[in-house]
C-alpha cells in the first residue's frame, strides 16, 4: 500500500502524477524533450538510459516500463534490453552507447563519480556535447523518478505483458497523455 | 574545468541551463511549484529539505546556494541551516520538520528506505499526505540537481558571499528569472 492516498488503480509513477497534477505537467514536459524531442540518439537508445539507471536504482516499475519502452523502439528485441540490463559492455549496442552508459551508472552512484576519462571515452567514440548532456540528464532524472516512486511506495504491477501493452500507448501518444489517461492501461 | 563546454561566468546549475534552455524551462517550472509555489511548508522550511538533500550528495554548489535561500527566509538565521546541515535532529526547527527531514535522508539514499514508521512519524507530528508528497518529490528533485551539477563538473564559487548575494536575487525573483539572468550574479 502507498505510503499516502493515491488515486487508486494508477500504478507507479502515475498515482503521485495524478495526485499532484502541478508538478507532473513540467516533469511530463522534460521527460518528452529528453527521451522523445529532436536528438541525435535513438528514442531507443535514450530509453535504455532511462532503463539502466532504474535497474541499478533497483526501482521495478521504472525499468520494467522503460526497458518495455526501450524494446518496442528497438524493433521488439527485448533480449538486448535485458541484457543491458545485466552487463551492457557485452550488449548488442554501439560502442558510443556503452560510453554513454558508463557516465549513466556513474551519475547513478553520484555525480562527483563522472571522471575526465569516462568523457573522454564517450567523445572517442564520437558522442556529442549535448549527447552527453542528455546522458547525464537523464540518469539524473530517473534517480528522481525511481526515488518519487518507490519513495512513495506505489504500486507496481508484475506481469510483464501490462509494461508491454502501456508500452505501445506511450510509444503513440507520448508520456503526458499516457500517465493522466484515466484507467490501469 | 566542466566536462562540456558550457557558457562563461555562470556558476553551478545556471552553466547547463544555459547550455539547454528546452530542459532547463521544465526544470525551473517544477522547482517554482515545489519551493515558491502555495504550501503549508514555509519557504524557508523546503529550502531546508533542499540544503539536507544536497548535504547529504555532498554538492557544495545545491547545498551553499538553498542554503543561503533558507536563511534568507529565515531572518539571516545561518546557525540553524548550518546545524540542519550536519545534524538536523537537534537543530532549532519543528518536531514535524526533523520527522519530514528523515524522510527526504531516507529518499537520497533510495526510494526503498522510507518505512511506514517513517510516515507514521511524520503523520503523528501533523505532516500532510501533501506536505509528505512533496518532501519525497523534493528531495528526489534535488537527487537530480545534485548530480546534474557535479556530473557535468560545473563551477562552484567558494566565496559564501556570493551566495548570500545570489539568495536574495532569487528570493526577490523566483528560480527561472534568477537563473537565466546573465551575469555571475
Amino acid at each position: 500500500m502507498a505510503h499516502i492516498t493515491l488515486p487508486e488503480g494508477f500504478p507507479g509513477i502515475r498515482g503521485p502524477m495524478l495526485f499532484r497534477p502541478e508538478t507532473a505537467k513540467p516533469m511530463n514536459e522534460l521527460v518528452e524533450v529528453l527521451l522523445l524531442g529532436p536528438s541525435t540518439l535513438s528514442r531507443g537508445e535514450r530509453e535504455l538510459i532511462a532503463t539502466y539507471v532504474s535497474v541499478r536504482n533497483e526501482c521495478t516499475y521504472c525499468h520494467s516500463i522503460h526497458g518495455a519502452i526501450a524494446a518496442h523502439h528497438l524493433g521488439g528485441n527485448e533480449s538486448v534490453v535485458d541484457c543491458v540490463k545485466l552487463d551492457f559492455e557485452h550488449a548488442e549496442i554501439s560502442e558510443k552507447m556503452k560510453a554513454l552508459l558508463a557516465i549513466a551508472g556513474k551519475v547513478q552512484l553520484g555525480g562527483k563519480h563522472v571522471t575526465s576519462e569516462d568523457i573522454e571515452r564517450a567523445r572517442q567514440l564520437g558522442a556529442t556535447d549535448l549527447e552527453i548532456h542528455d546522458t547525464v540528464l537523464i540518469a539524473a532524472f530517473f534517480c528522481l523518478c525511481n526515488r518519487y516512486v518507490d519513495g512513495l511506495g506505489t504500486w507496481t504491477p508484475e506481469d510483464p505483458d501490462f509494461y508491454r501493452q502501456r508500452a505501445k500507448i506511450v510509444a503513440a501518444n507520448g508520456y503526458a497523455a499516457a500517465t493522466l489517461t484515466p484507467g490501469a492501461r
